[in-house]
């Protein structure tokens, strides 16, 4: 499993604040106990800040890279703010997020094929969000068709089924789950598929075992990276168990003390 | 889902004592605190006990129907003593279990047929236990031919894909779920799919959290039963809630506090 780690996101209110002070040790702090904690990679949003995003998404990329030495995710609604994520960037990073909308992907397939960056693109288009799994893969189908006629490998490609929380779309919950599937076969090699994992439990009472219970779900039907909180214990210990439960990584006795490389 | 108990078998120590001891009430209170947990149905095992197994099978059934209106799981590697539970049960009951083996088929169909049981059937056969997922559903196959000539309708078959120790046969915890799906179409109406839970972590330091982590991917899978430890607060969270994300219960805020009817 590819672990994108969720924290720095000016959404919340400890982010917010260590922006507008450009704390640069509250952001390293932030990167370094995620990466420690199994983050492959990090996604930086700088939320709904009053300052110029452009600007701020530069300190955020500049400031995470002196800290660690991970891909970063550049997550931002408008294409400006990710170009220049993308543009301070020192290794290959991964644009978050496209949809299937044409306007979307005319703006942003470009910049994964200059910035060499991957792609999370989510399964939504100019009609909205899909009602079932098979309108999911119809979506999913188009956003494959143009990123390979863009010349994008599929392991660069990572469809987002779109996870709704489950006290607002319940029924989306499992529509989510059984698009995973379909997903896979769209394009060789393979796509990743992704979630944003913390959408499931937005507003509910247990958020850490609703997590944790749908990553386990959507892993077992071929969800192969996802954006989370790595700081929650409980949902990484979930993780890993998935993982050596579907012979991905191998058991040892201490498989919990284990932190991936 | 459809949870059967596992709690009442002798070998677990105290049961072993209660049987010896024929302690009706250390029996009833297992049987009532599993049905209060979530239990359907009460699975029966006499473990190795030095006595006549049909007479301690006969005594269990007596003493759990007594105390407690759900179906029993009547589980003993013997015909005869299967037999003996049937008999003693005011209501249909299951048995647990049969294999693909022509010899198991020969002595069970006929006591599903007589008594009107549901009848677990474990996918392995003289060959022993399949390597793979596609070895799985042949001998379902082969199950499924022989309980439809039986005329057994699917609904009373429960498919068991076997789950094995993550410590001792890893590869196999992929494959048995990887089997799930391909169960469901054998028949119609659709057979249950079914494993013993416990299995999968025996002789691990972390029991419960494998136990629930399997049985959430498998229940995304397509599992619809399970024969568990419903007194694992844990492990019924984790399936209330796998449940609600499949659509299958409806979402409450207070869902963890509610307890099936």
């Amino acid at each position: 499993m590819f672990v994108i780690g969720e924290r720095i996101n000016g959404m919340f209110r400890s982010v917010a604040r260590a922006i507008r002070e450009r704390d640069v040790n509250a952001i390293a702090d932030l990167a370094r106990r995620q990466v420690a904690a199994g983050a492959g990679a990090l996604d930086l949003n700088t939320g709904p800040t009053g300052e110029d995003p452009t600007e701020v998404m530069t300190w955020l990329v500049e400031t995470v890279q002196e800290a660690v030495d991970v891909p970063l995710s550049i997550d931002s609604p408008r294409p400006p703010v990710i170009a220049a994520g993308l543009r301070a960037c020192r290794r290959p990073a991964i644009i978050n997020s496209t949809t299937g909308a044409r306007e979307k992907l005319d703006a942003l397939l470009p910049l994964a094929a200059e910035f060499g960056a991957g792609l999370i693109a989510l399964t939504i288009d100019e009609r909205g969000i899909p009602r079932n799994a098979a309108a999911r893969a119809e979506i999913a189908l188009t956003i494959v068709a143009r990123t390979t006629e863009a010349g994008l490998p599929g392991d660069r490609i990572y469809l987002d089924p779109i996870v709704l929380p489950v006290n607002a779309a319940q029924d989306q919950c499992r529509e989510a789950l059984l698009a995973i599937p379909s997903f896979r076969a769209l394009c060789e090699p393979a796509p990743h598929i992704i979630i944003g994992l913390s959408n499931v439990s937005q507003g509910t009472a247990n958020r850490s075992l609703i997590n944790r219970t749908y990553l386990a779900m959507a892993m077992a039907l071929g969800l192969d990276a996802a954006i989370l909180d790595p700081l929650d214990q409980d949902l990484m210990d979930a993780l890993r168990t998935a993982g050596i439960l579907l012979n991905q990584e191998i058991y040892a006795e201490s498989y919990l003390q284990r932190r991936p490389a």
